[in-house]
């Protein structure tokens, strides 16, 4: 099923997964490319975002956002260009990040949570990236819940993804020392060989309690929490007096079917919290931060620009692909911000 | 052994408790009064602190204060008059507070941790109470992390003792819906009538969860942490979205010598405070928040006078009844600001 101009391909929710997602979860159908009405544009989605929070729609349990019903269409960010418009301020051509694009190839839109974005940007995709809702969720967390002091050391995971890459990369703007986790060999390598973290640790090899204690030699002030499971575990003992956590995401949680085996450690948590004077913060980023975007912009625009923010992405070719795609993102197989590249 | 002019009581560690402390962890020895040394002065105590956070200096545990040593004078907040002086700035006969004053008759003090009082306060016994640590732990964890709205619902348990109490009263001053949690009928009727709760309940009575829900119809937004277990496990369902959780204490804890069975909910309690978006914050009052204290005293020493924070006191009588009443601390028979009373 290519691309057509005539033809709107939409990737729906067959079924909720239970534990992790499967080909069966997911189905492919084709309709009429949607007329706007009175009030609506029509969107052609070019680049679609894929990120670990869609997870979390795909079921029902009770969370922040309302679950995609089934049979109905995944949602997702997408950079597009508008086609048609009968919404005042909006132009066939104009490129714009709609955040509940959709993992389709046409969108229908009333313009909400719709950003318009400079036509001339160099790389679209970063609308959904660094420069969109991974890049705010990371530099945000990080300054606003974290608050990096120069001189502290600061431990994030996933460190080569497209949050975790900008936390610590933006905390190295601020003086701290970085230490990343990631899975295999070659992110870890990048993480310190372009990214410039002082260490990344290996989360695939063995002792990683005791190899994160080594690499961070004055403790933990700073851990931005987007994994969850035994990172966090590791991290635990290594927090300072006033550390901060800001709770970002636990996608090694995400397809867990059940609690994990006891003891109850929910209270050794607390008492580590009261001991160590620790402040630990769950945030959705535009929920928090919504009115915070265009300074954020202003910030890191110029920072990618000059180099100081390096990006790196995993592009996915055709719509059709996302799934696999999803379901690697999921367990660590992607390298970089994952986007799927659907229409030039 | 009664009071002496002579003669300094003092009350050591023995041994280090397992579980709930007994008479056999105390040890109760006499000596002669010290004579201060150049730069110092005797204090003679006169009210003393029983709190809580006493049980954690009571163990080895690695928290954020040095534990007692075993043979050593158990700590405690004490109201003392100056009896000799080597100390620029104090004069026989000025009363102070003397953070680290001990369970003892007399201390030899250089001053540090050591805070003047006005000579004619009304009830100096206040000075460890609703104007000491407790009072200025239950404003400042309730207005600098808790950061109640007006029309906000705000839930403290150990709702009559001087932690509770206050950050209760000092709610209800800020236009919120408050709801304790007491043991006993009749703490939690002194809480609705006397201290101006919307409600109280026992918890001593089963179904806690259910009649919380029923008490806070709209959710819970600041929950002020001062007793962990059950309580906690109430709440949890309950918080709202961008809820505050200042976390005091954890007094359901303090005597409990392993984990509770599974399954482990710290995934659990992560993933509610990422979904929730909420804030969860331990503090240590004097750590955080010392410069402040003079602030909190302007705001609170009115509010006291005119009866606005209404304080209920539960007195015991001489040093030697100290560790029993301690721990009935520990098990909630008290029945408002726990402190001995030593001598006039």
């Amino acid at each position: 099923m290519p691309q057509s101009a005539h033809i709107n391909r939409q990737i729906l929710l067959a079924s909720r997964p239970v534990g992790a997602p499967t080909e069966a979860n997911f189905k492919i159908v084709e309709s009429e490319v949607p007329k706007p009405g009175p009030g609506q544009m029509l969107l052609r989605n070019l680049w679609m975002s894929l990120d670990p929070y869609m997870r979390g729609r795909m079921s029902d349990a009770k969370s922040y956002a309302e679950p995609v019903p089934v049979g109905g269409v995944m949602t997702a960010g997408t950079v597009a260009r508008v086609m048609e418009s009968n919404l005042e301020g909006y132009q066939p051509g104009d490129l714009v990040m709609a955040y509940t694009g959709g993992w389709q190839d046409y969108t229908l839109s009333d313009g909400s949570m719709v950003f318009k974005q400079n036509p001339d940007m160099k790389r679209p995709s970063q609308a959904v990236g660094v420069l969109g809702m991974p890049g705010f969720t990371g530099y945000m967390g990080l300054m606003d819940i974290g608050q990096p002091k120069a001189g502290e050391t600061v431990v994030v995971a996933a460190a080569t993804g497209p949050v975790g890459a900008v936390v610590g990369q933006v905390a190295k703007l601020q003086g701290c020392r970085v230490v990343g986790i990631a899975g295999g060999a070659e992110k870890c390598g990048y993480a310190e060989a372009e990214l410039g973290f002082d260490a990344c640790l290996d989360h695939k090899r063995d002792d990683l309690a005791e190899r994160l204690a080594a690499a961070c030699p004055d403790g933990i002030d700073v851990y931005f929490e987007n994994v969850g499971g035994k990172v966090f575990d590791a991290v635990m003992p290594l927090l300072n007096a006033h550390a901060r956590v800001p709770v970002c995401g636990l996608i090694s949680q995400y397809n867990a079917t059940s609690l994990p085996n006891g003891p109850d450690r929910m209270p050794l948590l607390m008492r580590l919290l009261l001991s160590q004077r620790i402040r630990m913060q769950g945030f959705i980023i535009f929920d928090n931060y919504g009115p915070r975007y265009p300074e954020f912009l202003e910030v890191m625009t110029p920072w990618v620009d000059a180099g100081k923010v390096k990006v790196k992405e995993d592009v996915v070719e055709g719509l059709e692909n996302a799934p696999q795609a999803f379901m690697g993102l999921l367990e660590g197989r992607n390298f970089g911000k994952l986007v799927v590249h659907i229409a030039d």
